[in-house]
């Protein structure tokens, strides 16, 4: 067989574990073909392949990104996009794919396997927000980067009885903020599930305060999001001028709690170092066995599937059911988190 | 409620997680005293205590060890042990008992419930051989440990054109040794649970070096044996003189190694630095949420029970359960392991 | 002798580590009694103090910030500032201060010399730039964090061909941006001492991917600023309807690059992290070293002086000259770095 | 010019960094040929050479080991080694070499400098040990890996109570074992430059467990021996039948301290993960600055040199000098360390 790899998407830590692990057992062990696309989908629409060896795909197990490039393209959305795609296939005679992506990526993965291209996915996504697997390889390495951010902040909060604001990534879903919330032992933890009162917020940290904490850490999801009415965030973006104001939410909530409780108030926002660099052990060994699997059922022809996680053991789901549903924080690991707030 | 909480066995990071959750929404949220045994059963057994309160457990989440110190105590083996507990836990006025422990620590606890004492467990093992819970906390931070190590021994191994042998803990299942070996990209990794012909590790070596490859890193737990007759191990830890030879299954490996092909070889203990240290960021989370749920279990009055984490959601178990059965590692991780073998 | 000791200023990595060498040769060998101040200053003037022994110094040397806490507060800015840390220093019977700090602690100290208080100052800046000491614990410490985040925005950089901006401290010299910049390959450094022409910038970031680099790393030190009349960033911060922008240098390049590449460009300021949590192996000895030979200095009535190293030795200096110069970026230092621009 | 570049000896975290400075502004700013010899005086003797490039050393800064090989040949101790080594650098018109090593490899170079061959040299070596320099590459890195290992042994030392001996490198100068031991909180630190006493150690141990300290930290240089007639380590290595035994110092001194104090004590043996992996931002400025140095004196014909670092200088010394005298640890560093210990 002669078979594409492609990531598509944001970066993560681990997709070069995967694209390794594919091509050493699928040229390795089965003696397959495999080549790569360039850049996601836009390599299948494009035609840019790179041919992927055991030889060349040699010590990239630890090295964050990946060695093939990404990109957001979808064909979906580009002029001729699919029947390019389609002739890429053709031209290139790959028997099969193997895409590597989150929602958008699998979302087109899936269309295309209507089409009767033979597919399968694996799930990727930093911010753990799928529901059809437990978890994705990425999200452990970005909540470490977090928690290891939080505890040097910790040291320098309590020495200068300071409020620290630590925006993490997480658009849809709490699951970093979460997990490095706990982790980092923060004294609030805001998410999206969860629209926030800015008064409550600074009340907690008065709380703390009072009752003889100098300091106190607050971890704040991107994408979280005050109760309708506390904040004047619907116009924090733009200005009545129009001029765009720079900095996300953790800004925002730094201004918030400095302007009403007086603490000073600092805010760091980690960015992209979340999703760059070396995967944890963790991620490393779960993209590994990913990419085992999806290369194992690609050999058996089980198409239209996505490799998952389910407890200790990696089982296949089909690509449908992949993207059909944002798994947000579970409520009882939230309120286990909480136990420790204010 | 006045609740007791020790720490038996090995160290473990993590261990300080699981207090510091047990105090803070044992006597933040539902108010209850919380003291602390000093050193596992023997603070049971010979009275000795501290009182545990928010303020005190404090900035601990971050730590390694356990504040509480701990012993291999087991009262059972202890003379009059199991009656001076008994009569300490009455002094003492407790209602009831966290016990956070592996199979020595919980098989008492278990025994005690059998006399009527009310306990909830939380396992704790390093190695992640407990049947009854997916994983444990301080294994994810073992395998971190242990795979920072291996990254550093492969470019002094590529470098030398060396083989690095590189023993791991695991004394009865190899998880730290496969995690760690597939994050860690060993070429080989030989765990209790398949005795390894040593020839067969030095072919693949020999292998490898044929291919162009100019080094090799073998990763073996310290339970790891020879089959039968294939090394002469069996006299290994002691000459017909009745010395002490220094050293474990690592340090026979090099020297068999390096003897049956030629190649220089070097081994490297990891030893205690897996088991010490800062919990990863999974550890404290999985430690906390551990910690929660023994006290909610307390709180209940759900006695008999150990708390367990079942794919994302944590359970709790019949403690008597917990310690039945010895998890070894899992077949098809290990073949996922070995496709990258040699 | 009874010997207070403060520290002031920004926190910094290495502080705990100067406090527990001080106490340990104070009082373990000399027999002096210490007591230290609280938040620098402030608790001079407002006589906090709090007993610092062998005993409760211990375990501090890895920690980050200062268990003394810190302030910005100047006696001779504060209302009889001054006369009241004279009558603290008296009423507290203290023989000898050391101060630990930066341009202004050791301003105070210098002043404070003047008027009959035996002082011995260590010198204290994350951003290394005082001119009496080739280096200063901290540093190194912020250095590795900026370069562990250099190593993480490498791979997503390149993954997905962005232009990666990265703010770092410092605001008078660029030494951290010098140092990160060399150890993460940055491919641009903007620093205080060189003004920067953004036009140059983007022609050398055009240049790059002209010769097939898809992406580019830059650091900017956040006191970085454009010659004159290339740039408004005069205007920067406050647009004309005076509404503050909030983000800095680093937000300011990304914009500009983005603009007028067309790249795709992405910043992550580094904020506090830089100055949290645990010091580096060479930040502990170096803070160590500095307070044994204050300590010693201050047994030895070597008044008015200032621990500094030199080569690889502690020496002392006059405190006057401590803060005499700012020391800024060795020429040849950042010719050598800029041999990997562009 | 044709420049010629190899490292010899063991490897060490920053010969890449030191490689690529080379090529950088070797080829990329002085427009000169750069190849390199693989594994060392080897690859001279024996002709085996790669092309260096810009393009080919990028993305090598931050690894580990060298991209070159090494190896310990010695020309002067190789059949018409000399011979055959002059013959490869006239057959392969190289004008110039860089040698990267330590007393051995630098040794060799000198020796050539001596028959009219034209050497630049770099110091190397992971023990800090040569006398020409304040620093050398690589210390840094192996202090830095060997205090994260001392930190986590605190933790497990103190939950059981327990002695920890680590044992690190130093074969001839305690270097490593007084930096790390600082930076780690060691009690004890035993270096080649001071013979110890056994009893002493034990004496010092049961001193601090008296006084309350349950545990305590050794370090041990591998070096390190005991005073005449204190301890039977004359006849450690082989018992009276001539078998070898394994472990060093450091596993001696767990069976004495234990069999003289009955604490229980454990050994740690770092081994090579000391030299091997990513290098410390302090160790890649370093380099990248020594290799800069290195082929600008290259490029103004200062041959018979090597580059040092002076404070925060670099500087050129004589080749002949660099290998003249061992450097030990210096006599107050060591006193300040001994501050903190029993």
């Amino acid at each position: 067989m002669r078979i594409g790899v492609l990531t598509g998407g944001g970066d993560c830590p681990g997709l070069n574990a995967v694209i390794r692990a594919v091509v050493r057992k699928g040229e390795g062990v089965y003696g397959h073909n495999i080549i790569g696309f360039r850049h996601g989908w836009r390599g299948v629409v494009e035609c840019k392949t790179i041919d992927l060896t055991v030889s060349n795909t040699r010590g990239i197990l630890h090295r964050g990104g990946t060695i093939l490039g990404t990109s957001r393209t979808n064909p979906y959305k580009t002029e001729d996009g699919v029947s390019r795609a389609l002739d890429t296939l053709k031209r290139e005679r790959v028997d099969a794919l193997v895409a590597i992506g989150g929602e958008d990526t699998l979302g087109v993965a899936s269309r295309l396997t209507d089409e009767g291209v033979r597919i399968v996915g694996v799930p990727k996504t930093i911010d753990n927000d799928l529901s059809a697997t437990d978890f994705t390889f990425g999200f452990d390495t970005a909540v470490q980067v977090a928690t290891d951010a939080l505890d040097r902040l910790h040291t320098t909060a309590e020495s200068h009885d300071r409020v620290m604001v630590c925006e993490v990534m997480g658009r849809h879903a709490g699951w970093i903020a979460t997990y490095a919330g706990m982790a980092g032992g923060a004294d609030v933890i805001l998410i999206p599930e969860e629209p926030f009162d800015v008064d409550d917020v600074c009340e907690r940290i008065r709380h703390r305060h009072l009752r003889g904490a100098g300091f106190s850490i607050v971890v704040v999801a991107e994408g979280a999001v005050p109760k309708e009415g506390t904040m004047a965030t619907q116009d924090a973006d733009v200005d009545q001028f129009g001029h765009v104001r720079l900095g996300g939410i953790g800004t925002i909530l730094q201004n918030e709690i400095e302007g009403r409780t007086g603490f000073e108030t600092r805010v760091t926002i980690l960015g992209h170092i979340q999703r760059g660099g070396t995967p944890t052990a963790y991620d490393r060994v779960l993209a590994t066995r990913f990419g085992i699997e999806a290369i194992d059922a690609v050999h058996q022809s089980d198409f239209g599937t996505m490799v998952a996680l389910r407890g200790a053991d990696i089982i296949r789901v089909p690509l449908a059911d992949a993207v059909r549903e944002l798994k947000t924080v579970d409520r009882r690991l939230y309120d286990a988190a909480s136990v420790f707030f204010g």
